[in-house]
């Protein structure tokens, strides 16, 4: 019966909001705009959408701020939007998609009469370090093919909104995950080629893991230059060659530390470290010496044992 | 060419893994391990792969520790496994799914001859506090349904190690991901009916943002009793009815400051507070008086503006 009231309602509701939108200046009528609220546990640990909403726009229309809480994602229908942002001027018309921390200073407007977009704000977890992330690599606007099915995700989320139909706070973090991954840059054009270069020189350091490897041997592996391939392997794992052959060795020496009972020296040997080299370089990086680790791995299985 | 020497020598590179995991006791010929190293950005920002492995066990075969550093997934394809992990003690036969918060001690072993399983370590993001939420909310177990799907997810994941294949970070940080999610108990028989109730009744407060709205009004729209719903909404939201409206309140009075030239006092107005009450229950919230968040505002735009 209240149910009733509020099916009867929606229509109010919707108007409520749209007032509520309206007040923004060339915001026209038909414009829906939605409000959520998040759950504690969508605040602690998830990714949850804040707000969204389908704008039909006059001339007048023009947000320009230095801040707004929530990173935001646009796609536009129809007409042309102006973005200022990042001492970029984007020049959006049907079917770009744009994202902008609203962290930092930005500026959009409509170029004429007749803009019509999707808008989406989210939240939680990681978003603002993903969207800084994206921005600095693959910067502000996804690429042609990403945009497409941003714009069918925004569509299909509004008319969700639209029709109130609930869903899981884990299928709706999963959902901004997935946008959020649209955001990156194409898979061909972007780290697919280079992640195949670093399985390959991966592949060659899990061979010959207790050898001294060069940085020259690695870059031949790839037909590249010594610097170029310096320059690049920094460029895509964040590790110098030197660091890179380092991480896989400790990683390689952890994992026998857990899983059999080599002794500290023959994994050191097994690496291709002295003792002393080995104790040093695994404690600087796991704060915690390979010999006391290895003892507290079997202090407890004994105790458990015993148990 | 040196690409060549590589192709020849997989077989090597997997009996070294298949070394290094025999020397586990009990792991029988035709096991494999893969030891992933990640790059910096995914140790910063995204899920990600530290290890996965398709067993072959005898009986010997018994892991019993404290602490191991990443949250771990096994899928067991044939024979028995028994596990011991937050005080239950799970027999798992083919098609079980278990999820284990490695920080926490957990033991598992063979039950008998025969026992074959895919496991798999991530790491990254907030993984280990939705491990720790998953297991306190859906458990070790994830349900039937999952179970197909994380073992077809596991299986893959696997090949694609087997053939080294690259994969652009993003990708397999939302494979993660996705794995994550099946983790949770199922959305039939999870949050989708509650989630339900939870859009009715925010629904409502929003039809009734400017007034003012009792627990018994919220409880009789879902046909519950006072503590009842109190319970529920508490359990599905982390708020109590009085939090949850005045979060609504405030999240709709916060996006008025940003989006309308209504003055606080208009504000407060609209969503039913005095004056004084609403500035100092948003104070409280946003560590900033309204007025003082809409000044902020104002000398924002007039700055772009004049700029």
């Amino acid at each position: 019966m209240i149910c009733d009231k509020i099916i009867k309602k929606r229509r109010k509701f919707r108007m409520l909001l749209n007032e509520h939108t309206i007040q923004e200046k060339g915001v026209e009528k038909g414009s829906v705009g939605f409000l959520l609220t998040p759950t504690k546990t969508e605040k602690e640990l998830y990714f949850y959408i804040t707000e969204c909403g389908h704008y039909y726009c006059s001339r007048d229309y023009e947000i320009n701020r230095n801040y707004y809480p929530q990173p935001l994602v646009m796609c536009i229908l129809r007409g042309c939007m102006i973005a200022e942002y990042r001492k970029c001027r984007h020049r959006l018309t049907a079917g770009s998609v744009i994202v902008i921390d609203c962290s930092e200073p930005h500026r959009y407007y409509a170029a004429a009469d007749g803009l019509e977009f999707l808008f989406l704000h989210f939240d939680g977890s990681n978003s603002h370090q993903l969207v800084k992330h994206i921005l600095n690599t693959t910067g502000a606007r996804p690429e042609g093919g990403s945009c497409a099915v941003i714009r069918q995700m925004l569509e299909t989320r509004i008319e969700i909104c639209r029709g109130y139909a609930a869903e899981p706070v884990v299928e709706s973090s999963h959902w901004v995950y997935t946008l959020i991954k649209n955001l990156h840059r194409d898979n061909e054009s972007y780290s697919y080629q280079s992640r195949s270069y670093v399985e390959t020189v991966s592949r060659y350091i899990n061979l010959h893991i207790g050898e001294k490897i060069t940085v020259h041997e690695l870059a031949s592996l790839c037909g590249w230059s010594d610097s170029y391939f310096s320059h690049k392997l920094k460029e895509d794992t964040g590790y110098t060659p030197i660091e890179y052959v380092i991480e896989k060795k400790m990683t390689y020496a952890r994992s026998l530390l857990f899983h059999t009972d080599l002794s500290v020296e023959e994994i050191a040997d097994h690496i291709g470290y002295s003792l002393r080299g080995f104790i040093n370089t695994f404690s600087e990086r796991n704060n915690c010496a390979p010999g006391q680790l290895r003892k507290e791995i079997r202090l407890i299985n004994q105790v458990n044992k015993k148990i």
